[in-house]
C-alpha cells in the first residue's frame, strides 16, 4: 500500500493506493474519525454500481456504518445543476445532518458532482473520495469540484478538500481499454509537467500500463498525484501556478464542449490538446522534441494525437473564448518549454492558436 | 457616515452606513481594489430595479467600470437552482472572469442569491453587497449564501465574505411598513442574543424606526450589524457559537416553508418563532420578562406575535424534521435565559416544541 499526502495545512489529507482497499473502507472512516450516528450517503453511477457499489455498502455496514446511495446515469451529463438538486433531495430524504459524510464512488465525473453536492449542501459537509478509474487520479486531488452550464463546463463550482482518497488499485481492473488510454493521458500531463524521467517511465512502461499490471498502476497512480499534490499545494486556489495543471486543457475543453461531452473522453480531448500545446511550445522556441515525444509518449499509450477532421474550427475557437482561462480578455497558454517543464504565457495571439488548431486538424487528413 | 469592520482574519471586510452612499459606489469599488478590465455583474430584483438600479449603473459608469445588470422576479422563489443557472448564463454571456465582481443590489433574497453565484461562478469571485432593506443587515454580515430546494430552505450554499457592504439609508425610504416591521425583526434579535440595553432603546424608538428617522435606523443597523459581526468573527463557519443567530429560526423557518415561503415575510416568521423560544426559555427556568418582553417589544415593531390559526401544527413540525438545525438526530434550540442572552440547548424534546407551537396558536385564537 502507498501513502501520499496532500499538504494544505489544516486542510492536508492522504490518498491510499493498493489493491482490494475497498473491503477496508471502514477502517479508514474509523481511522478518519467519521462517526457511525449521521448517515453516509454513496454517490455513485450506473457503470460503477453493479460492479462496486455492493462491496462498498458492505464493507461499510459491517464496519456499523448507515449508508444510502445514490446511482446517476454515467457520463458528463450527470454534471448538471438538475442532478444537484435530485441528489440535495435524496440527501435530506435520507436525514443527512452537518456531521454527515457523501462518499464519491466513481471517476472524475462522480468525484466533481459528488464533490460540489458535498461543497454546497447545508454549506458545506465533509466528503471521501473512492476512485475507481485512473483518470480521476486528477480529480481526486486539490478539491476542485464542480458542475456544467449548458454553455460551459465545471463553471459552478467550488474547492472542496476530500478527508481522504482511497484508491482501490483492483476497481480498475474492469476498465474499458479506451479509459484506461484516457486515464493515461492526465498521468502523462503530470510528467510533462514537471518529470522528464517520468515521461521516459511512462513510455518505457505503456503497454505494461494499458495491459492493468497492478504494480506499475499503483507506481504510475503515486507518481502522477505526487505531481499534483506539489503544485496544488503550492496554489491551492489557483491564483496562480496551479494554472500550469491545465497543460492541453485549453484546446481539450473546447474539443469537449464542441463534442456534446460525450463523443470524446476527456483524456482524449486534453491528449489532442497537450499535442497543441506541444506545437505552440515549438513555435514559442522550445526544441523540437518537445512535439515529437509528447505526440509519441501519447499514442504509445493509446491516445489520439490529432484531430478528427469532421471537427470545426470555427466551433472549436468559439468554445475556447468562453472557457475560464482568460484573464481579463488576454489570452492565457500552458506553453511546454521542455519534456518536464511548461510555462504560463499570457501573450498568446487568438491566431497562432487557430493555427495550431487548423494543423491538429491537417494531421489527421494526412494520415 | 458609520463604519464597521467584520473580523475575519484575511476575509475581513467593512460595512459603510449612511445617506446617499450608491450615488459615490464607484470610489468605494475603487477603494477596494476592483479593477475596470473585467466587466462588473449587478443582480438586483424587480421591485428593487426601478427604484435603484438607474442610480448604481450610472454611478458606476460615471467611475468608468462597465457593469451588466440581471434582474431577477422579487421574492424568496429566485432563490433557486434554476435561477442560479440562468444568472450564471448570463455572466457568461457577459464576459465575467475571474476577476470580474458580482453585485448585489437588493435585500436578503438578492444577496443570498448573488452570493451564491459569487461563490460558485468559476468556483468563487468577489462581491460586493448593497442592500436596500433593514433584514439585509442580517444577512449582509457573516457570508451566508445560499439558495432553496423545494425540501428545504438554504440548504445549497456555501459561506462567501462580501469584499464590502454598502449600506445607503437612502434605500430604505421607499420601503413598504410591513418591510420595515420585517426588518426590525432581525435587529430585535440581535439585542435579544447579546445585548439588553439595545432592546430596551429599541423598545423606545420602536416608533421612529418605523418612521424611517435615518438617524435612528443608522444607529440601529450600526448595533445589529455590530452584534452579528461579534458573533461571526468568533465563529465563522457555524461550528458552535454561531448558532445563537438562530434565535426564532426553528420554529420561523418551519412557518416559512408552510406558508410556501410567501404569504410570511422572513421577518414576521421569526418574530412568531423568537415569541416560541421566549416561551420556551421561561419553561426551562427564564424569568416570565423574557416572554413578555420578547413580545412586547415585537410587537412595538408592528411584528405578529401569534401564529396564524389557519397554520397547521402537524405540518409545522414535519417542517421542523427537515431543518438543519439538528446535529445527528438531537433536537438543537437556542433558548434565551434572559432578554440579551440566550445559551444553545441540545436536549429540548419534539413534544415540548408541538405544545409551544400549539399554544402560540392558542394565543392567536384567544385574541
Amino acid at each position: 500500500m502507498r501513502e501520499l499526502n496532500v499538504d494544505l495545512g489544516e486542510r492536508s489529507y492522504p490518498i491510499y493506493i493498493g489493491e482490494g482497499l475497498i473491503n477496508e473502507a471502514a477502517s479508514y472512516f474509523q481511522k478518519h474519525g467519521i462517526g457511525k450516528k449521521s448517515p453516509l450517503l454513496i454517490i455513485t453511477d450506473s457503470n460503477v454500481a453493479p460492479r462496486h457499489l455492493p462491496q462498498l455498502e458492505e464493507s461499510l455496514r459491517n464496519g456499523g456504518y448507515r449508508a444510502v446511495s445514490a446511482v446517476v446515469p454515467a457520463g458528463e451529463s450527470s454534471k448538471s445543476l438538475a442532478m444537484l438538486g435530485d441528489l440535495v433531495g435524496e440527501a435530506l430524504d435520507a436525514g443527512l445532518d452537518r456531521k454527515s459524510v457523501i462518499v464519491a464512488l466513481g471517476g472524475g465525473v462522480v468525484g466533481d458532482l459528488a464533490g460540489f453536492v458535498a461543497a454546497s449542501y447545508m454549506r458545506g459537509i465533509k466528503f471521501v473520495q473512492i476512485p475507481t478509474t485512473i483518470l480521476a487520479h486528477d480529480s481526486s486531488v486539490g478539491g476542485k469540484v464542480a458542475v456544467n452550464h449548458p454553455k460551459a463546463k465545471n463553471i459552478i463550482g467550488a474547492f472542496h478538500q476530500p478527508e481522504f482518497v482511497l484508491y482501490d488499485l483492483g476497481t480498475l481492473q474492469t476498465l474499458p481499454p479506451r479509459d484506461v488510454s484516457s486515464g493515461l493521458a492526465e498521468v502523462v500531463k503530470h510528467g510533462l509537467i514537471r518529470d522528464a524521467a517520468f515521461v521516459d517511465w511512462c513510455e518505457q512502461n505503456a503497454d505494461k500500463l494499458r495491459a492493468l499490471d497492478a504494480d506499475s498502476l499503483g507506481y504510475a497512480l503515486y507518481k502522477g498525484c505526487g505531481v499534483k499534490a506539489s503544485v496544488v499545494s503550492q496554489d491551492e486556489k489557483e491564483l496562480g501556478l496551479r494554472a500550469i495543471l491545465n497543460l492541453g486543457h485549453t484546446i481539450g475543453h473546447a474539443l469537449e464542449a464542441v463534442a456534446g461531452y460525450n463523443e470524446l473522453q476527456h483524456g482524449e480531448a486534453i491528449s489532442i490538446g497537450m499535442v497543441g500545446a506541444a506545437r505552440l511550445g515549438v513555435r514559442c522556441g522550445a526544441p523540437q522534441d518537445v512535439y515529437t515525444t509528447t505526440k509519441r509518449v501519447l499514442a504509445k499509450c493509446g491516445l489520439p494525437v490529432s484531430l478528427p477532421k469532421h471537427y470545426d474550427v470555427d466551433a472549436i475557437m468559439a468554445a475556447m473564448m468562453h472557457d475560464k482561462k482568460f484573464s481579463e480578455g488576454t489570452m492565457v497558454f500552458i506553453v511546454p518549454t521542455a519534456i518536464g517543464s511548461v510555462e504560463i504565457r499570457s501573450d498568446v495571439s487568438v491566431e497562432w492558436v487557430r493555427e495550431i488548431v487548423e494543423e491538429l486538424k491537417l494531421e489527421a487528413e494526412q494520415k
